[in-house]
């Protein structure tokens, strides 16, 4: 785009209505201003103004990445097979993996993420310690095949993606490339005028060390984190732990009666059971039983509550976590389904979550058909093997920071960092020689900024009822100069616009003949430009009136004024 | 890269020897400079190097395409088949394109080029004559899946375009358009840094009315082109056409004796015959049968040249052609197979070359076998009915434009221009609201330059034998300072970087430690960038050399006189 773009030559055509298949602000807004055209599910043009503020995004992400000593690369998006059949990620990414065939019949595909090309790469370019630490990025645009690609560009098929990888020979060298990711991040965040959270993800199967992800909380968020309001926690709601230890400070095992058994016939759910004793849910244990790598387990939680089997499977990757059918209770009368007790599980490991901490007491199974026990008091009548944080978080379970009731938002994911470790250099063999003369396996970090997703994510959290309205510093101009009129107003507005181009601000002006100034200010806000210049009824005497499109603060203003305000 | 890099901290590793499969100059230095890193066949990376140089010519041309008032805009590259279905390029590109599925069993395309795609948005979102004429243009990576991808990134599979399409409601503004283009190519070639030409180009068989070509001269060229040694004159050498009339001019009729029948047994081919009779194969008249849309054709062409039937196809599309078999021949007596005359061919179509003009006089089949006849003379004993240049063009031959010898040179294409027509918004019925308020149908342009093949070109062009040598606006960096030495050397070298960057320069700063004098040169040299300047020996005076790479011109300066001269 010119430094000063006339509106009636530019190739946007706004839309009043909001387009039939759209869920989300951003995807009507960014639509019905035209910055995006669908060409397939979560497949989209990037009109004029979207690359404009898709371009400007992508300049902050790049001069970030260039402050703290990134090296720009770009990797090919098509890329054969061996490299994630290596990795076992040809087979692990299932659908979500664009595949094709060459006309040799090779086996290639549309790189999803390219953690194995970045570790091949260094294998090739680097060989001693002193080669390392580098820092390698790219802005590239990346493919996954979304079971259900929505909400416009949010989450598309074909999107754009800062990259980086760095790759260390010490631990602590990975930790120094995390922070000054970390702290790039939040710059880069600020600067695109973002409100956004940095909570602790889960590392998941990969194997990590550290992981944090960046969350703008809206509406049309895909995430659910959890956020404190009295200090500054939050997490990833698969993230969220907290130790037994905090909770049992609170309990006395002594002060317990023994342990009573029931008769409680046809209660084999907490809901039978509480239904027929005429207490909570939250006064029960369940027990619920699963297959860790084929061992039988049973995992404890408070009876109103639900276990998370994501949770689970990450605090327990990489082993494998399925649930139990009816052959596993072939030739095991110590379960009795149903009425399991953790009091009775002498060859079952015993996992719970930390409130069934030590002195806490419970109504759970008897270990017999029909029968429950009552005042079944943790690290008395049972030992818990492992205590890991497994339930479903709820609004207002304590912060494991302060005990406050957590608050749960949604949120869309716009940056992630992720201390790797070694998964992929153990992979691809990636040594260098280290300054004892001995190879050395580096060590490697991943970091992801959506750039695509960002231009939505902006438009969701900055838009108000009128339209979009960008951060400045993202915006696809400084200034939109309506001329409000005919000739008069037309000529005034297009020489303060080439005033305001010539001191260098990027400047949209709606000169466009026979649009109505009503037209003009409703497509202004939409485009949703920070800055609009009016030259309307007073042009004859040289006064514009210059309004802030966020607060819709207007004042009245000599050109020479306006133009000094703007350039100041 | 930041403004100075150090070259310790760079992720670059030279070679001192060619790649085993390199074959072409730019190939082996890209790729021994640390510029590119191959990951499949006609799949590239581009390192932190190569990155800085692709980015620098798509700045250029960014730059030219806004001068001209051209819109940037950024398609997918990932497609569903429909549009090209509609214009019938799913089935035409043949194995070319990459074809996919998505998860659903939708069939995708990724894009080799983006007529269908710019047509359908235009008819999206322009409506009325007012909403044009409009220039879009992106800079795009494209995919082709080429039968031989070589020559590194001169022409790979997936490779970055910049390409332009203009719409238009009269021809009048399309050819506006395209001059525009022209000029702004004219300017961007020049920019780069190109020694290149402009040849007519055959317009093939989209249609079109007018197309040209840029060509930079190179050996490593995959092109062909006529040049006139003594005129202005450059063509594509399928473009190459002069007149039949111009050649008429130099014969006369009158002075060839009557056709004499001559005894020629066993010569079906123009060998056999010339050797039979002891005449130059250029005495006699070559015919030959095609079918054209399942018509037989014969093509009479001097017996020493060659029918190249790409021109033929090309002067005949979009009528199919193809060559006959003997199955043509059953139920026709006329056609005598290898004694063909066009003496007697009355109920066939008769296209000849130029050079078969009026009053020329041949030695050519007498429609018998084992007969042929002499003093065949062209206007008085046959007719031509369509003149067409179809032979393949020689060194040597005459220019269309001034007669002399023409040049046979080999060229890389870095551009090309062409009036489209209305193919494909015909295809999409692309019409707007015209000034009388009746549907106009869309003219359109198609423009393109290959900007990834504009680093192999400018590598090819500017390299001599020590490595790479860039033009200076697309250089990786402005100067490359070597500290020549030791602890001295580095630290007045790193101060001169720093001091050329803080003064707006690209800098490259040799600083690594342990790595000799001879070695950094070396690397220097390779690299390429245009001004060297070395800290040495008299490093303690204060006292630099600057040295231009192309030239290897060399002086002595003080650190203040050689940060004046390159900051000048």
């Amino acid at each position: 785009m010119a430094q000063v773009q006339r509106m009636s030559r530019l190739m946007v055509k706004t839309l009043r209505d909001d387009p039939a298949d759209a869920e989300t602000l951003s995807h009507k807004l960014l639509v019905r201003a035209g910055y995006v055209r669908r060409n397939a599910a979560g497949i989209w043009t990037w009109l004029p103004l979207g690359k404009k503020v898709l371009e400007n995004i992508a300049r902050v992400v790049r001069e970030e990445m260039d402050e703290i000593g990134g090296q720009e690369v770009l990797l090919p998006a098509l890329l054969p097979k061996d490299a994630y059949e290596a990795s076992g990620r040809w087979e692990e990414y299932g659908d979500l993996l664009f595949r094709l065939k060459d006309r040799k019949g090779g086996d290639y595909l549309l790189g999803p993420t390219h953690e194995e090309i970045f570790t091949q790469t260094v294998k090739d370019q680097c060989t001693s310690y002193k080669d390392l630490p580098v820092i390698l990025y790219q802005i590239q645009i990346k493919y996954r095949d979304e079971a259900r690609p929505r909400s416009g560009v949010l989450r598309g098929r074909e999107f754009h993606m800062k990259d980086s990888y760095s790759f260390d020979t010490t631990d602590e060298g990975l930790a120094e490339a995390y922070a000054l990711h970390r702290a790039a991040y939040q710059k880069i965040f600020t600067r695109l005028g973002f409100d956004y959270r940095i909570v602790s993800a889960v590392s998941g199967a990969m194997g990590g060390s550290a992981s944090e992800e960046f969350l703008a909380p809206a509406a049309a968020g895909e995430d659910t984190f959890v956020d404190c309001p009295a200090c500054d926690y939050a997490a990833n709601t698969e993230a969220v732990t907290f130790s037994a230890e905090a909770v049992a400070a609170a309990y006395d095992i002594a002060e317990h009666g023994p342990v009573v058994e029931l008769d409680t016939p046809d209660t084999p759910t907490i809901e039978t059971l509480a239904a027929h004793l005429g207490v909570p849910a939250s006064a029960t244990l369940k027990n619920l039983l699963v297959k860790v790598d084929g061992e039988i387990v049973a995992v404890g939680v408070p009876g109103d509550r639900e276990v998370d089997l994501g949770k689970l499977g990450e605090h327990l990757a990489p082993a494998v976590v399925e649930l139990v059918t009816a052959e596993d209770f072939v030739g095991r009368p110590d379960l009795v389904r149903g009425y399991v007790g953790p009091q009775g599980l002498e060859k079952v490991r015993y996992i719970a979550d930390p409130r069934v901490a030590d002195g806490t007491a419970w109504i759970t199974g008897a270990n017999k058909p029909g029968k429950h026990a009552k005042n079944v008091v943790a690290g008395r009548d049972f030992d818990v093997d492992d205590y890991l944080d497994v339930v479903v978080v709820e609004e207002g379970d304590p912060c494991p920071q302060c005990g406050t009731g957590l608050k749960l938002d949604r949120a869309i994911e716009i940056g992630h960092i992720f201390q790797l470790g070694r998964k992929y250099t153990d992979t691809f063999q990636l040594d260098v020689l280290g300054q004892q003369g001995k190879p050395v396996r580096v060590t490697m970090g991943s970091y992801g900024i959506g750039v695509s997703r960002a231009v939505a994510a902006l438009a969701e959290q900055s838009a108000d009822d009128k339209g979009l309205c960008w951060p400045a510093e993202i915006a696809p101009a400084d200034v939109h100069v309506v001329a409000a009129g005919k000739a008069l107003q037309t000529e005034l507005a297009v020489e303060v616009a080439d005033k305001l181009g010539a001191a260098g601000l990027r400047v949209l002006v709606d000169e466009r003949p026979g649009v109505s100034p009503g037209v003009k200010f409703t497509d202004a806000e939409l485009i949703g430009v920070p800055k609009i210049l009016v030259a309307g009824r007073r042009s004859a005497e040289g006064v514009v009136e210059l309004k802030d499109r966020r607060t819709g603060e207007r004042e009245e203003l000599t050109v020479d004024e306006a133009i000094a305000r703007l350039t100041a």
